[in-house]
């Protein structure tokens, strides 16, 4: 099989040695490590196409991996080391930027941020962000419809994508790129391979939407003395600024005091203290400042939804309060064990449920700090649990299981998600199993079986 | 049959007598006749999945049905008298409006124009309209994709569903509705059924997105000296407005002459003539007027984009000049016979397109008469042409075959789509044989073969 391989890809992308392959099998939260047989790096299309069909023709697992920064296990191989690591890091080339029909077809592994600059070179906009942009690639997040902190104004990865091209199980490629932005021709196929994490096919390539670009931004962080608040501050800023919402993240105070705590060079943006925050985003097409941004703040405050407030006053100010938002995980890291959820629930229902989940988890575990901050705008919350002060890190984290139980057992009741952003892969599919309507899963699992008989793609993962 | 089909959803739901069925046999542009064992209307999602399951059980043709408003014959049985129409038109309850999470759940049979007041009665928007919206219904909307005047700034059907609910041709009811902003838990089925043409399963509700409802809107109606100029002009209004542009729909001095001679109480709302119109249309989320689109409308007359411009006035101007658009196809109507294509091409392409097309289809029928005109902005163009001047319509309708061939080759060269957004159907089944990638469409024939294994789910049509 690896001689084989090597006469499609060349020797010198068939990595069989330990330590040039550690790199493809641990995942960044360090909970899967996995081994492979090897890891291919195919260096085109044709090259992709040929490597399935010879996986497929022998029954070879094929793991697909971009940028490896997937939070569940979804590109991480099995134990077995039987399995293949499918890199798609070498294919990418950004094929065309069309500004003109404001599309741009780019390879699986260009990364987010070169899609983002080369949109930004012809005066264009990329909306999809998120905090690992330099180093994962569109491919993956395509695979797992990444979401990130624009999905309020502009929808996740998938709402981005004007088509795929994704190489079956059998090596057949489905050519689904299309600057088209109006296709009624049949099944969208583009949208069954997203967010199918590698497991029907392997996308190779899209076209991408392109955006205007905003030529000013008006950022604020915002006092909130509730949740409640907090959902009062948000319909009122989407009622007033419509689409040019851009973002709507909501921090409380325990996270602002562990970023304040570990990361270099922040302060609190506001002299008093207060429960909750929010940060918010608009964007104007015009090349003037934001008037209506400042207005509408003052009108939180004047009608009691917000306790304080303060507009970004520069582009330095406006990365600080990013900055704040963007360090939480990292700071959760340093303070010791986080168990960490990834839902959502009905925008409406966002308050509630974080009171109540709240309440549990710190019932069951007193001293435990949740830290529930995120995208309130789309009604998804990183619910993470921090460690009590002083406890021990790996006696908090083997309580993970209860801890998530009684969170998912809650997202169940208010007919929330268990994944909102990051997807199944290895570490909610049993979890799948138990939440999810039983002939969707079928559907899906019928679907699976006849693009992919062997099932030698991504065997193991979301189903 | 009819008796178990009677049991099911009571003797008074199901239509045997020709003279009842009729209105269900024929489509609007009367190109389709069918003939039917009868219409079956279930009054509840247990019906449908009761009579599927029977249907499946004796391997009985199904056609699912909405408003019966489809151009593409996609909703009209074949000519046999053995398939069954199911009419979802008594599946018409508003399930749920929740105009906090911004959702609505409302079963297939609602019209469109129903859940576009239902919106407006919790002061929310939902976007999607189209010149059927009195009669057609969501159910159908969703199996078709529709698109319409607002999918520049909305999206089309697909982009507006947040789940579906849907029978399998089994009977099993796939329970996705989600008032869930983001949930990656697994292959998105509902974007599956959704342009399915009710192939896959039956639609039989759908939880769908509300918007802020825009406080206040401008509309104009350009001259313009060519379509180039209608591609900057739309280039400029997108910088400018970002998704605060609603509309961008083209309109020729011929179908405005068309409108002028057939509809009752219009007039040119310019002085002079011009070889181009847009009718563009911009919102703003303020109490207040919309200044911008009067400097927008200045800036493209001083750069030579626009000839000429005016803005409504009042709603009432402004519906004036929406009728000059929408009143085009009857207009044509009135005028003779008329061969239509729903085309789309790159944003980029438009003005090339219609340009090279035109000229084609003028020199194979000398004195015919192009009138391209819609959705620019989604680069999906309405290419009709109407008969030349004292024709006989018939020996024109004729030739229908000799000019889509011209013009869906020109789709091919652009690589474009031969049904931007009125599906395939009946009416372009074979032609999609020969112009989709033929890897999608066996991957679609496999997706169809795994759901649908007796084939009973609207056979005939799309594939």
């Amino acid at each position: 099989l690896l001689a084989r391989l090597s006469e499609i890809v060349g020797a010198r992308n068939v990595a069989v040695d330990p330590a040039e392959m550690a790199g493809y099998l641990q995942e960044p939260r360090d909970l899967y490590h996995g081994a492979a047989l090897c890891v291919v790096k195919p260096e085109s299309v044709d090259q992709v196409s040929r490597v399935l069909a010879l996986c497929n023709e022998i029954g070879a697992a094929v793991v697909p991996q971009g940028g490896n920064t997937g939070l569940v296990g979804g590109q991480t191989p099995d134990s077995s080391g039987s399995q293949i690591v499918l890199s798609l890091q070498k294919l990418n080339s950004i094929r065309e930027i069309d500004p003109a029909s404001d599309t741009m077809t780019v390879e699986a592994g260009v990364t987010l941020a070169r899609v983002q600059e080369a949109a930004e070179s012809v005066d264009r906009y990329f909306p999809l962000s998120l905090a690992a942009e330099g180093s994962c690639t569109i491919g993956g997040n395509l695979s797992t419809n990444a979401g990130g902190v624009h999905v309020v104004a502009y929808g996740s990865a998938r709402d981005l994508t004007l088509g795929v091209e994704a190489v079956l199980a059998d090596g057949r490629i489905v050519s689904g790129l299309s600057k088209l932005r109006k296709d009624n021709t049949g099944y969208d196929l583009s949208h069954l391979f997203v967010g199918a994490e590698g497991t029907l096919g392997v996308i190779t390539a899209a076209t991408l939407k392109l955006f205007a670009r905003p030529r000013a931004r008006a950022t604020a962080f915002v006092a909130l003395a509730d949740l409640g608040k907090a959902f009062d501050l948000f319909a009122l800023a989407k009622a007033d600024a419509g689409a040019a919402l851009q973002a709507f993240e909501i921090i409380p105070r325990v996270a602002l005091d562990l970023v304040l705590r570990h990361a270099s060079s922040v302060r609190d943006p506001l002299s008093n203290m207060h429960p909750w925050y929010a940060l918010i985003e608009f964007a104007s097409f015009k090349d003037e400042p934001l008037d209506g941004a400042a207005e509408l703040l003052a009108k939180a405050i004047q009608s009691d939804i917000a306790r304080d407030a303060v507009l970004a006053a520069s582009l330095q100010q406006r990365a600080v309060f990013w900055r704040l938002r963007e360090f939480i995980p990292e700071a959760q890291t340093r303070e010791g064990g986080s168990i960490k959820h990834d839902i959502s629930v009905p925008l409406a229902c966002v308050p509630a449920f974080v009171e109540e989940a709240s309440r549990l988890v710190e019932t069951l575990i007193p001293g435990a700090r949740p830290v529930p901050f995120g995208h309130m705008g789309d009604g998804n919350i990183h619910f993470n649990v921090t460690q009590p002060v002083g406890a021990d890190k790996q006696s908090f984290l083997a309580r993970w299981g209860e801890v998530s139980e009684i969170v998912h057992r809650l997202v169940k009741k208010y007919q929330g998600s268990i994944s909102a952003e990051h997807g199944i892969g290895q570490l909610k599919r049993d979890l799948l199993r138990t939440t999810k309507d039983p002939v969707s899963l079928d559907v899906m699992r019928t679907i699976k079986n006849a693009l992919d008989p062997k099932g030698i793609l991504n065997p193991g993962k979301l189903l």
